[in-house]
């Protein structure tokens, strides 16, 4: 990096990234990178690490060495999160948690009471809230009345996530990893909460979490989530309102209004450089963002849903 | 019944029940019948009445030609309760709900902003925190350190929901049923919140619920709920602190610390006239009441645990 953009970058708030994995180096470490508000300052994985910043394996080592450090942002999967997540609070660190903010919503209730009695800033981010066209979205539906709302979100397990038999296993989500951010969306531009009313889910003979799910919420609306589509995938909401047809295609990315394509605003940041503005953001006023609605409708549909067995599903 | 206690219920508040299946007819009625402070001026139920109450099938029928009763209480399933719930809400009535207050999470938050936007009371019963040993068992842990905490619930589904097949389906909750009662205590009486950090579910083969489960929490607390228990039961907590051991038997209603019982105190009152009385309270204060904790670790557990599969189960 040239010698300009150095001095440039020694202006941003300080920041540590822990868990240096496929999300981190493909949207984190560039969304940082790009931003002069922030100073990646240091890194925390077993193996990962980014060129040109400190490198710890130890996460309680790098926050007793390097108390100029404010900020932590934990992309390490949900599992494991609340330990780092606790451990930074209680060193006096302000706390950005990837999407589920963790594997248990008590663990997440925890951490905001923690935050809250230390006046640190919790941000639990949903980057899908972020694409393109999901404020317009918003503010398209925000007065009308919703008639019928159907989420299709169905990609390739064996495409996004290769060989990772841990999104299998309890606590990984299975098809809700990628239903949750339909979930964020729907919570996000809904003018009324829904409630989840049934549910059925298709565990494959082999594994610990759903492969596929259909969901039937109150107030018309329904989701269908699937994990096998080969070919080209799909991550469509489309909503019929006393005012027209909205339809959001490409996750959030692109928005119909009664089938014809809106202007898309190129100058809107993508989805991860907008939730570490927004963190800065919530920094400045030193405020939390605690919001469980996706987590509490994916925990609901495990309460309620109906199990049905698939076919066992290798990678 | 004689007039004089006719004419003493006469200046009770007026109540409409709301489900007259068991619970209903074992606890709440008796405990209706047994206080001054209230007057069950209604009931609806398919099948189910109480005698010298007027019955109504319909619950919009009763809504509209009752509107001098402005409490109701909900002593259905979970499954249909949120639908009358809602219904009542929105006619102005305040309140009561059975445990679990709901079959998801969502719609009991949905109850409760809709409950705060009317000013009208909504009261989530825990019926298991009113057991007479729990208050001083709170009381005494209060400024404990706990070292290790364990929760055995074990009975009999045969002896206590004969041939009910719906505690096995979708949203029946399973061995959660009597668990949560364990939950509901442990929630309230332990100084600081715990979260689930693993779990084991035994689902019968036959079966949409789990029959057994064994979840480990944070703080070095556990908990074991067997639904196959057959000959003595066992309702028990017991607690290891800085401070001595406390258990917890019989469901909260036996208290022993160091191994030695304590005196009961005969004079407090039975789960369920207390929390009639706690509604009475809030009522006055105009105020609600809304726990979600107990309901939380339930949906924890069912997200974040690893599924066994055990022998059919019939009644």
């Amino acid at each position: 990096m040239p010698l300009a953009g150095k001095a440039t970058k020694m202006t941003g708030t300080k920041i540590a990234l822990v868990g240096i994995g496929k999300i981190a180096v493909d949207q984190h470490v560039p969304a940082l990178n790009a931003s002069d508000a922030w100073d990646l300052s240091a890194t925390v994985s077993r193996k990962g690490s980014v060129e040109g910043v400190p490198a710890f394996t130890d996460f309680h080592q790098m926050l007793a060495e390097r108390p100029d450090i404010g900020v932590i942002s934990l992309c390490l999967p949900p599992v494991p999160r609340f330990e780092y997540a606790q451990a930074a609070l209680l060193a006096g660190r302000h706390v950005m948690l990837e999407k589920p903010p963790g594997a248990t919503l008590a663990e997440v209730i925890t951490l905001q009471k923690l935050a809250a009695e230390r006046g640190l800033t919790l941000y639990t981010t949903w980057h899908s809230r972020m694409a393109h066209a999901v404020a317009p979205a918003r503010d398209w539906l925000a007065d009308k009345v919703i008639r019928k709302a159907h989420i299709t979100w169905r990609e390739d397990v064996r495409k996004w996530h290769p060989g990772q038999d841990w999104v299998f296993e309890p606590g990984g989500m299975g098809v809700f990893d990628p239903g949750i951010n339909a979930l964020s969306i729907m919570t996000h531009i809904l003018p009324e909460a829904v409630h989840l009313q049934s549910a059925t889910l298709e565990f494959p003979a082999n594994r610990q979490t759903a492969i596929a799910a259909q969901l039937q919420f109150s107030g018309n609306v329904s989701a269908d989530f699937d994990w096998r589509q080969t070919g080209p995938q799909t991550w469509d909401i489309e909503i019929e309102t006393d005012g027209g047809h909205l339809a959001l295609r490409m996750g959030g990315n692109v928005l119909e209004l009664n089938g014809q394509p809106t202007a898309g605003e190129n100058t809107i940041m993508g989805e991860y450089p907008a939730l570490y503005a927004r963190m800065a953001e919530l920094l400045e006023m030193g405020q939390s963002e605690v919001d469980l609605a996706p987590m509490i409708h994916v925990s609901d549909a495990l309460t309620l849903g109906r199990r049905k067995e698939t076919e066992a599903f290798f990678f």
